[in-house]
């Protein structure tokens, strides 16, 4: 999750309690009963920094003995859920049973687990994206994801729910008063578009278009991570910076690219962007948080 | 819990595909949002062979992770989960949750495990033991037991919802074919009582009553284990196997007591039943075993 790197940087450039974080809920998943919101605990164990770094996801030093246990009643598990980690879907679960808001949840876990920023899921409602691919019918997000690895041709992705989700409010109004807001280097499709397809979205983000950034995904061609170069290929766009800010043209006034990618500086221009090429490679904090500070500078804050 | 010792000893006398468990469900709870059996799980555990040995409840080799991290969230646990017993407990909800009744995610719970006989939750119905102690509000069984350590003078016992709850009609079908039906050395008021409460299943009993029999939980005027003693002193009832028998009187034909309370075999002869004592305290699997071949020698099986 190049979101999640992002974060980690940014937080080194700004005080923690500055940063509002939006997060796509169109990949939260139903497993053994527990609402997970692999996102949102993506980006909440990762500001708390407890975050496993090697997977990007999940807690540090988790176990696996109740999903280990699991087997026995479900088969074979495809998604990963540490003992710890359990905790957090359990605590989640019980409290959304009790006619708590996600919001409020996702607040209150934040809180229990040490992070100063706010973390907002996009909406209190359920979305839910699907993914389909050539020969196969339409599947959730996790299952593409994580049970097929991205496998096949994407032909069209799903956001379930879309139409009568509300985004949260406290999300527009963070959008309203930020001084700078900035698209982290994530799919376009299915991490950035459940959120930027909520009714109001977009267009609060075009009134605030010159403090708008975005970081590109693809990198030299293809994504580091994650299948939005397959998406981009699938729904036949271009797979570069320039098929993505094309995606943002409407929404973003700063496009950050990959310096490798400077060739299309002038094309991204042409969009009625301004462009910078900067090394977007995030193989360390330290480079996160360089980049982090790199984008802050572009934007008038 | 005495009844799994026994039924660990039974199975050594039995083929277990011929031993069918009716098991107290009044001190089910829930926990974290999940439908946790205490008592069905111990007999599950038991006759699975996978309980925990030192405790006689969960399974043996199991860690507590998950418990540790809810601490975050919940505080410090009073109810032990380990992350392996968790998955019972997922499991059993997500059914439940599902429409399963019970009985049928126990009887599917049971096979995962590999267990041989049949268990049977006496009713798909919700029964809720609380207990009253002195100087203080009623509260549910596990809170009275497991929080509060059984602590305070008992002052009554309620069972919340018997009134409309319907025995497992297989329950009631087993005992009509039953060639033998033993009451564990359980605790009269909380672990047989809900079960014995039920409407119509102390008439089913009372029908086969010389086939029934039941062992003292009461040896040398205390319990070894739970407050039973404490339960029959707080309603005023003498902590005796005499004090047993007496509740058991129109069901039971034989009453196994140990052999150091021999002096009682008179007074409940008295009350109309077969008497015997003998060494009941199971302190070795094979000790249990010995008792259950004398329990059986003494039925019509």
């Amino acid at each position: 999750m190049g979101a999640a790197k992002f974060l980690r940087g940014l937080v080194k450039r700004i005080p923690p309690e500055r940063l509002t974080v939006i997060v796509n809920t169109g990949d939260d998943e139903n497993f053994y009963g527990l609402h997970v919101s692999p996102d949102v605990d993506t980006v909440t164990y990762t500001l708390a920094g407890l975050v496993n770094p090697g997977h990007g996801w999940g807690l540090k030093d988790d176990t696996f003995a109740a999903l280990n246990a699991l087997a026995r009643f479900y088969g074979k598990p495809w998604f990963n859920l540490g003992d710890r980690d359990l905790a957090t879907h359990l605590y989640r679960t019980e409290r959304l049973r009790a006619g708590e808001s996600l919001s409020r949840v996702t607040a209150l876990i934040a809180k229990r687990l040490g992070v100063r920023s706010e973390i907002l899921p996009m909406s209190d409602d359920r979305v839910h994206t699907w993914v389909k691919v050539r020969g196969r019918a339409a599947m959730p997000f996790q299952e593409y994801f994580v049970r097929n690895r991205s496998r096949g041709a994407v032909e069209g992705i799903e956001l379930r729910g879309i139409e009568d989700a509300r985004p949260l409010p406290a999300a527009l109004s963070a959008l309203r008063r930020a001084s700078a807001v900035i698209l982290a280097p994530s799919n376009p499709f299915v991490s950035l578009g459940p959120i930027l397809a909520l009714k109001g979205m977009r267009q609060a983000l075009a009134k605030i278009r010159p403090r708008v950034a975005a970081i590109s995904p693809i990198v030299g061609g293809r994504t580091l991570k994650g299948p939005a170069d397959k998406m981009l290929r699938g729904l036949g766009l271009e797979v570069s910076p320039l098929g993505v800010a094309r995606l943002y043209r409407d929404i973003v006034g700063v496009f950050v690219m990959d310096i490798r990618d400077k060739d299309y500086l002038e094309p991204v221009r042409a969009l009625g962007m301004r462009a910078v090429a900067v090394d977007t490679i995030m193989t360390t904090p330290a480079k996160a948080a360089r980049l982090a500070g790199i984008v802050l500078n572009t934007l008038p804050v």
